[in-house]
């Protein structure tokens, strides 16, 4: 299943069901029990907003090799938030703010909780599992590396895109992430090669915070980044997923 | 006016108005056009929940000389993320979770943000405020020491108690501050003795994100802080508030 967000009408936002080039507007909870409404609207006619309304975003540092290079490997998940307000969907500008010098493209599988935990055990996390998508945990490398914590280096206005869609019933461990800037290739790996797993992030998340349905975890980025720029546009790939782009602009 | 919010029957939570001994329930947008209904509902009858629910929680790290100390002083602001699965209300236990050695309150004025803005002056900063509030910055220092960020240090569930009520129309820098422990006073300070004041907070967050009404900041603690134990009541008291009181539990 496909699923998506989008303005239907005076609704407003609300999930949708991709059903091949149509969607399929829902009503009720995403996450429990819901209808799908007969009017299908062609695919194509949408804009598509970030997929999903979490309670909070969690994110993962320094989660493969590739990325942590020379770095001490961490002992246990690394975890950060970043806030609600960073979310934007495809298509969407990320907007570098004033005041920084480096603002670098992270490709990430972002994972969407799909019921409500707590002390959930490694065995059983994936059944909390709602789907998969696409995301890019953008970083102004300076505030990243100046300030105590990472509140504006990870989360700044238009620092979480997100999308295109929740894809559901994938196995992460066979997922190929990929990386382009203006149709370049700048990271590729197999998501098999995240340090800590999804049911290990999870379960060590779930230990102190209630994860919730809808809420997200950035799964971290492999390989090394590199600084965006106005008119560059970013895209993630994932297979079995689709691709997430993003122009970029500045404030 | 007091701004309250608890259970109303089956309308679940709804925001409130505390009308001498009793309260008013409130229809519509309690930051914009709401009407209070006419059943008074007496005070005491009520469980208080915390009463404002945010679409984020920002916080101050080291903002008062007396809690720097000999530490170097800050910069800048320096700001962190709590997740909204840490708020409690009054009276609700924090609960100590398995895997700390110590935490620590910290008791702190909460700043509730009345109007969405981006990139507000200094001078126009306390027009988006719409009140304020107590709260306890709950911290396990041992997390807070050997983790990367303060994800679980600061915001384990049950590490964000707030409330009794929002005041409005307050001078914030004319509060006094109190923390105390089973009656024994362990931070005093008058609120005006902030490093970075609520307007400069305010400005300097939202350069990089954007308020929403209801958000909240914690403005950071004075002086020193000390551990907290099973069984434990920590009550945080601001001058023209009221006082936040929680027992301690321990998972």
């Amino acid at each position: 299943m496909q699923v998506i967000r989008f303005n239907y009408g005076e609704r407003g936002p609300v999930y949708g069901i991709v059903e091949n080039d149509h969607v399929r507007p829902v009503v009720g909870d995403i996450f429990g029990n819901f209808l799908r409404l007969g009017s299908a609207v062609p695919l194509e006619s949408i804009k598509l907003l970030a997929p999903v309304a979490p309670s909070k975003i969690l994110a993962m540092a320094l989660n493969y090799p590739s990325h942590v290079g020379e770095r001490p490997a961490p002992t246990q998940p690394e975890i950060f938030y970043k806030p609600l307000s960073c979310l934007i969907g495809p298509d969407e500008p990320i907007v570098i703010p004033k005041g920084t010098e480096r603002v670098d493209y992270e490709g990430e599988l972002v994972v969407v909780i799909g019921k409500r935990t707590k002390d959930v055990s490694t065995e059983e996390s994936l059944d909390y599992v709602f789907g998969y998508t696409c995301g890019n945990d953008v970083s102004a490398r300076d505030w990243q590396r100046n300030d105590m914590q990472w509140w504006r280096a990870k989360g700044s206005d238009t620092f979480g895109p997100v999308g295109p869609w929740i894809t559901t019933d994938l196995d992460p461990t066979t997922l190929q992430l990929k990386t382009r800037v203006n149709g370049e290739e700048k990271q590729s790996s197999p998501v098999s090669e995240l340090i800590y797993g999804i049911p290990e992030m999870i379960s060590f998340a779930s230990r102190c915070v209630t994860l919730e349905p809808g809420d997200v975890i950035f799964t971290g980025t492999p390989g090394t980044t590199s600084p965006l720029a106005k008119g560059d546009v970013v895209e993630v790939e994932i297979s079995g997923i689709g691709v997430l782009s993003n122009p970029v602009d500045e404030a």
